[in-house]
């Protein structure tokens, strides 16, 4: 089987740093922010310099490494102690990915058992999530690609390739494994609302890896469908329940309910960190809600008209009635509920 | 019964000229277009300064008085043969708008009454159409308003309303309508992508009449509705086909589905000038496809990366099915079908 590759790198450490790609500003300037400490890693976070669940999670590791370098300087006794503020500051950065606090969680629990400067303790930690990002989207891209069983036209949603995640991608990694194969006869791709994520990133990602993209805006995709050139739905997720409800970028839920109605096949794929199995179900799942800003002005530039009121929830939440399989590292799930779900993470151990 | 009005006119014959609201660039400037010759009508309405079923049918109309003017001066004999083309010009400017080919229709059957100079003849009847219009809209408003049996949230797609039509509006009518009788507990506007319609424009008229409005990207719809927040659904249309299937802006057959999903109700309003009788259902209607440019752009600058395809139909349609009542100035026809619509537009004579 040819194994599908890219080259696009989000979150990069080097040099003692973090380096973030900036993805505000992509697809126009291709420029990475150097961070030395804490507090810009949660502003970066806040701001969506870097974005996408899995990335999220991993930025906030090697910002954990960045405050435990600065808390052991500050106070070599204390540093335990003193970090757990940074800890929350990272937490408080942005409120849907579960992601984010797998991660901080994960760094948290290694901070007791480190004694005298933690730097290379933590930062091989961040480095072993990044690494097991990378090696859980290379087989989910697998899984995924298998579920396809003939060529047909795929739609994705928002970006959920190497600038989302650790490298090679959730849903954009089944669907780069899926065009390596010959079974994506056609990529489409939301243009995704209000941020863009789909024209800036994952055309600009598809771009650099030679794979064919077609956009729409999110208007044109039941259009779309009705013509038969859609077999399958792919898009990851930022928190799914225990019981298979899935949270994702805003338009997702339309796109389930489109997709069943059409009689389109709908996949979500996402490492097992995004499952989070003290949440019952998808109505537990908090629900960002970002400046309305964000689609009123274009550019820096005022579009709507002044006066005008507006509501900009950043996730929705999909009923896992209406998915067909969710993808992680460790198997799919078909017609996820409840039991099923439990059952494959007790695989995830 | 309070009457709702509005001050917009989008289209204003003064001083034997036309005047067009530039709508590509409200809210920003409200400024007008000073029109004196067919051609820059065919353009304005290529270009999209007027858009909107009914506003482009009514702008057609002065534009061949226009051309008549024009034509009479360079042959008084041979005028009625010579504008047979600047007609055909106007027709070729947008393919889905039914009221377009209608409104060049009704003015090209006056032609070949008039003796001399054509210009006061033809003028007479451009406004009776453009009368018509508002008229047909006042009424709609009044129809629609009383299909809601209690206060609800209305949920808007595109622009339908003053700008869009001779004045007042479609389905904006019946907001305007609904709000007067305090049936529309809040009302929502997708922003409408491409072109953002109805950020810039929907959201205009209604702060103008001071109507609060709350936008929402395309892809927060079916998360609003499955929140309980919508009643009905209330779109305009570009062209009807005989057995109730409707072409509208991208993006409403999506609300259609969405809407039957969640048990919310879908109303389709137009003047009967929308209803094409000569097209069986909706598979016939052309649908424009426009420059893949008006989205991978914004404000004149590139957002999506070079080298990406797109996909741009400006409109999509609507099984019938899938509506709940069709209205008309002469009725409404609920849950549409060939032999229903025949029956209303036997009203319409």
């Amino acid at each position: 089987m040819k194994q599908a590759q890219t080259q696009v790198q989000a979150v990069v450490w080097k040099d003692n740093a973090l380096r973030l790609l900036d993805q505000r500003v992509l697809p126009r300037e291709e420029k990475y922010l150097l961070l030395n400490q804490v507090h810009e890693v949660a502003q970066a976070i806040r701001d969506m310099v870097v974005r996408g669940a899995p990335a999220i999670g991993i930025a906030a590791a090697y910002g954990i490494v960045l405050a435990a370098r600065a808390r052991f300087v500050q106070s070599p006794q204390t540093w335990q102690q003193l970090v757990q503020q940074d800890l929350e500051l990272l937490a408080a950065s942005r409120p849907t990915a579960v992601n984010l606090f797998w991660a901080i969680e994960r760094m948290r629990q290694r901070i007791p058992q480190i004694a005298g400067n933690p730097e290379q303790a933590l930062l091989s930690e961040a480095k072993v999530i990044h690494e097991e990002d990378v090696a859980a989207n290379q087989r989910m891209g697998e899984l995924g690609a298998a579920l396809i069983e003939s060529p047909c036209g795929i739609l994705t949603h928002c970006n959920t390739g190497s600038l989302a995640t650790g490298g090679y991608g959730t849903a954009l990694g089944v669907v780069r494994a899926a065009h390596a194969q010959g079974k994506a006869r056609q990529v489409f791709a939301d243009e995704t609302r209000p941020w863009l994520q789909g024209a800036r990133l994952t055309a600009w990602e598809l771009v650099q890896d030679q794979i064919p993209v077609t956009l729409i805006v999110e208007g044109a995709a039941a259009h779309l469908m009705k013509q038969g050139k859609v077999g399958w739905v792919i898009v990851g997720s930022d928190r799914i329940a225990a019981n298979g409800d899935v949270a994702n970028k805003i338009g997702t839920y339309s796109l389930a309910v489109l997709a069943r109605h059409h009689g389109v096949k709908f996949m979500v794929v996402a490492p097992a960190s995004t499952v989070d199995m003290a949440i019952a179900d998808g109505s537990q799942i908090p629900i960002e809600e970002r400046a309305t800003d964000e689609f009123l002005s274009l550019a820096g530039q005022r579009v709507a008209a002044p006066g005008a009121g507006a509501w900009n929830p950043a996730f929705d939440v999909t009923p896992a009635g209406l998915v067909d399989s969710i993808v992680t590292e460790y198997g799919v799930v078909r017609q996820p509920n409840a039991e099923k779900m439990a059952a494959m993470m007790k695989n995830a151990g």
